[in-house]
């Protein structure tokens, strides 16, 4: 049976890739996207969701908008990194299908409470939503079937030497994340940065055809083109968040426990993680099988591929 | 016409005097009450909402709890001052109306979305709830009539000696209230403890009859009969903010700017206070015409007393 | 028998003041003369002790410079409120006598040294030189006959709303001479905005002839000459903390415990006064006998005026 | 020529084999060592270099003691990993030959002011002596040939997650020495744990007979012969630093900017270390020549145990 996922995103080049992942595996069951002001503002991150649905046919699916700006202080994107619009060079047709009437805080909410323990939480952005989701009904961290974040680092940051992006825009919200009630799934920089989309990557992928040239190609490249000091190919963060779900085989991980700086004057969003605590609280995936990664990842996209036409 | 006003509150005692003020005020009309962890639990304050509700009267106004702890870390009470129920030691029957099935968060915005510019605010706990609904729905922001709170100050505090109690309490919610887009009126401890329920007013209060016998009384008394180091008798802080609403006259105050510093080790819950910053976010209440404030309350809680028999 | 007394400062309007009562009043006498960057740099007030020394004739008394930054951080100065040279517009005679060969530290360590419980030491500008001797010999905090020094307040601050300038210009200074084994007398803002040198005052002062119009007058009237908002006449911050060595009599006291904030985003600087504690460690003076106050510091200026011709 | 080296340091275990270090490579020349409170106490590292000098034979070194405690907070210790004495097991005859007068900092400054541009600096503990030496006399940071550290990293550390022992035992002083006008030599843990004496290093260290016997060996396996989790052998941290002065060669670096966190709750302490900031000012080596090391320290080694009998 497949697993009921929800994906809480900010897309935002692998946020795309991610969805993507999150459609096409059959083994994965999308039950409703969230969006989350972050890598580009949450009108982009809301246009882009409602965008790649209806491109990608999932048009029963419920997108509903959530916060635009973090629990505290100013808003950060990252559009030096996923283009003006968020998607890079892809440029959809704008959506048709109407967003949710629900905040996504409710939706969050709704849906995991319409039925427990079947629905596994996916946030692949800044934890605002989910932090606020929380904080209006707690038992949120009960019913998910496990929650699964990409974010933090447990040795350096890509926002600053300290912080990753997603922990760094909303660092209140990220310690609200790690002090409820459930393991946090933390899927950081040091895993992901074994998922690069490659030249040999890149070459497998191309021969998807026209999704792979239209969206997925655009998207796996756009940030690495433009950065020659990237030569091994560009991370697919989001992509290994949702594949945790499905395939978490293909992880080695250690339970630890992971806090939030909120105030230091340098290290503000810095996830600090210790191995050696005696009460965890997250469970952190520091390895990946590359090799079963790709072929995981390219047989889902094959098949979105061949119903895309 | 009577302003209408949407109480915010945590009761404990001074919130029982203020929610008085706010059903006894003809010049007031109260739309709604919500609840809020603060002084006591969140249990404690929401059946202490009901309980008062039925208890004078007013059972048409919807009650609707809200968050049971505040946006970062621990829930710190003040039941040492509020006593275990939270109203002393006033004993009222258990309230057999029901709750709102709105969350406060969504009563709030959703009063405020109803008729903008006519809903006057008042905040007389820790900001949790008001946060969230900013949060939700930043235009509160805009469609509030004014928003006064109970909670700083800008000499010194009473939770620790540089923070208020309901800053202290939930920093961060203070911190996006006073960063929102409307003029926060503070009313702190500065003027609070102007308005004292010494020995003369005492006796005035007590001509009141039973209301102020089984009521008004205990509630403003309990703490200041225990401490022996308050002679002057006790401030009856949220009253004060809904006077505010209804009769601004009986106020001198100063435009601010007003910053909550939530990273202090020492400081965290303050509310700093610059009279001299080029961009002010709040009115801030320095002076009481003490007398005509007490001639005022006296005269309210009299038109109750009268009606309540 | 006289009291020794050793002053730490950073002159600056009111240091000026202070030295010239440290070195008129027979109940005191001045056994060294230290300087610290502060109100303006070190080259400054070193130069300005060395022509005052001079101008008042006490050659024989060694004059040290110390440390000319903070600990951590920036230098922050005041040339705003004691003017460029930081004596505002008094203008002396170039200094012909020499600096000491010793630093202010070592020379703070050895006259404390010299003579254990017989030196009172008072320090009127950012703690830096205080906290570097506290570093290197411990021991003087036992040594020092008395520890007094000008800043901090315990409700408002005068470089910030929360942090008065010679706590602000050096925090961790301060924590260093607050944490250490001696009982700080802290006279602060809170007493010294008590001591202002008003129209009546400066009257009287007046009288004192060429001493009064080239000195005095010049520099306790500068700032407020400028600044049209301090109506009441400009406080003589430093004097207060010398005058308290001389007469204690003329305060009236409260123990505290008193902890600097050094890690506050709005209140870095700031003396948390604690009254309340269970384990003080200084004694902070409330409320000033005014008009002894100016009568005993008129007396003093007195016999300056009277041996100066 | 040998390079003049003054080892500011707190045995401690691998402090002990730096001094050795220091003291036998015929490219060194050892003109002084000072002490600081670190490891284990004050009291105990002087103690321990006083014994290790005349264990050693260089009695004609001066040995100067400095801070026992950090500039501010509490003393931390590492007895745990360094024994009760910090050598460990070793156990030398108390010293006979006098400590130097000079405080520490006053020995630092006047031996780099002595010979500007000729002595290398190094400190293997906690900067707090380096500090209160810049704090006194800022022209060190100008005299230094170059000044080398052990401590800090750039991805994790040992006292917390987030911070390596040194720096995490004074965090102000380790902010004011990156602060100076200077580059530093930061060799931190991501170097050091290079610089293991695993199982084979061991076995060649052992051939050096006596000196091996009672010092080197029971100095290089303490902590890991207690310590089952770390079986690829102890690193001998301050080692390296002594070695980049003689033998920079060994070493690959990066130049990058290094500030200190002195405010995070969770990482206070930490070396915030960017690789990419356009105002560097430290030197960071990230990778070991770990064969031409030991080749270059059992060498050194070999040459005093020899020489030791």
């Amino acid at each position: 049976m497949a697993k009921k996922i929800l994906l809480d995103c900010d897309p935002g080049l692998d946020d795309a890739l991610a969805l993507l992942l999150a459609h096409g595996d059959p083994n994965l069951e999308l039950v409703g996207v969230t969006t989350v002001g972050g890598n580009v503002s949450l009108e982009r991150t809301t246009a882009n969701a409602l965008a790649l649905r209806e491109y990608l046919g999932f048009g029963t699916v419920p997108v509903a908008a959530g916060a635009g700006k973090p629990l505290l202080g100013d808003v950060r994107e990252a559009s030096h990194v996923h283009g003006e619009t968020g998607l890079g060079s892809v440029s959809l047709p704008v959506a048709t299908l109407p967003l949710s009437e629900l905040h996504a805080v409710d939706f969050i909410i709704e849906t995991l409470r319409a039925t427990p323990g079947a629905v596994h939480l996916v946030a692949t952005g800044p934890l605002t939503n989910i932090a606020l989701a929380l904080e209006k009904e707690p038992a949120i961290a009960r019913w998910a079937a496990s929650f699964t974040i990409m974010g933090g680092s447990f040795t350096r940051g890509n926002a600053t030497p300290a912080a990753e992006f997603n922990i760094y825009a909303d660092p209140e919200a990220a310690r609200v994340v790690f002090d409820a009630d459930w393991q946090v799934v933390m899927v950081g920089l040091d895993l992901t940065h074994q998922a690069l989309a490659n030249g040999p990557v890149v070459e497998r992928l191309a021969r998807l055809g026209t999704l792979a040239h239209e969206l997925i190609l655009p998207l796996a490249t756009y940030y690495a083109s433009r950065n020659s000091h990237d030569p091994d190919g560009q991370a697919v963060h989001d992509v290994c968040a949702v594949a945790h779900v499905s395939r978490p085989d293909l992880f080695a991980s250690r339970v630890a426990r992971v806090d939030v700086e909120t105030t230091g004057k340098l290290t503000s969003g810095m996830t600090v993680v210790d191995f050696d605590a005696s009460i965890p609280n997250a469970l952190v995936p520091v390895a990946l099988d590359v090799n079963g990664f790709w072929a995981y990842v390219e047989h889902v996209y094959g098949l979105v591929a061949t119903h895309h036409g």
